[in-house]
């Protein structure tokens, strides 16, 4: 698949990585892309470099790997109409610093990042994943040594189907579809408790399996 | 050990049957002892029911197992007098249903119940737990049939270390201690992705479990 992933951070570096590795053709969308391309953690990535607008423009899938308090800017330099009609994977989290560590969320309870971005652009079919667990563990779940869960908002069940599709072959076995995109802000609202449980942990290599009865 | 449980909802049902089941004297606190004494489900159960003061007045170890809008009257009616220098396991949510289903939660983010708890009661050694499961889970987490997780949060490690004794008598195995009581806005914070998933999975019968590497 053609897929942009938009953002150059850790999760970025993670998604475009393993998603080139997996056979997809990979553009990452970055504010420079000459600046990225001479970074080193860059340098033997096999995925091309480019503005978030041709990124997007170019892409049948669009990854939101951008930070929370960026992202509403990434996406509308990424342009409406390049996300039209495309599945728009978000990944972000509503994190906010300003205050230290640990963070609050800049939107919540009763909204959502997921949703504001639907807002923002009604013509993009908005999927919610992957914000619940770190990096490495997003393209390598099986690292955990067993399984564990994530899960899948969104208003569109075709544009969910095909996120579940990448979300299997990155190893995911237990993808839980918490149903429309106004579930992901429940899984913005697990943060503070990830947050929690890696101070309690010391390392953000865990993950939640969602244990049933029977 | 003399434990007064407050609140005679599913959560007081529960915990405080399974607390005299396993040897503890345990007393419900209620608005109307007498009302609840001729309700069914209070007819057979192997529990003094007696005022909220009275039922803490008695205790070593009080339980809050109010709702949690009600929490605050309740522990007011308990009186501060009767809670100072005990353990208080907080097992409330701040659950807001005033603008229907699903609710939101009145306090968040920079703010927890438990810690509102412990303002207005500093004499209290208020520790958060057994709030991010289903009632029956709480009594009796072997029955999902593999191993999942609870945490404890608060300012005193002697009223953790009470608490856990009590979480391992109940049968959990794997408790996360996540630090202070501000920890517990994490625990809070997780009610909302907890009522999508029991939406998603058509039943509460269910827990997380951190599953660490390696």
């Amino acid at each position: 698949m053609r897929i942009a992933v938009l953002g150059t951070g850790g999760v970025g570096q993670a998604i475009a990585g393993r998603l080139a590795e997996l056979g997809h053709d990979v553009t990452v969308g970055t504010r420079d892309p000459e600046a990225t391309r001479n970074r080193p953690e860059w340098q033997d990535a096999q995925v091309a470099v480019d503005s978030f607008a041709n990124a997007a423009a170019a892409a049948e899938l669009v990854v939101n790997a951008a930070g929370g308090t960026v992202t509403l800017d990434v996406l509308e330099q990424a342009g409406a109409a390049n996300l039209d009609g495309k599945v728009l994977l978000d990944i972000s989290n509503p994190l906010d610093f300003s205050g230290g560590f640990p963070p609050t969320l800049f939107v919540k309870d009763d909204d959502s990042l997921a949703e504001t971005i639907q807002r923002e652009h009604p013509g993009a079919r908005v999927v919610k994943t992957l914000n619940t667990l770190t990096n490495a563990l997003m393209i390598h779940p099986e690292s955990l040594g067993e399984e564990s869960t994530v899960f899948v908002s969104g208003d569109d069940p075709r544009a969910k189907e095909t996120v579940v599709g990448l979300l299997e072959q990155l190893g995911h076995t237990d993808v839980i579809d918490l149903g429309d995109l106004s579930t992901a802000r429940g899984v913005e609202m697990w943060l503070p408790l990830w947050l929690r449980i890696m101070g309690a942990l010391g390392t953000p290599s865990f993950n939640l399996k969602i244990v049933r009865e029977g």
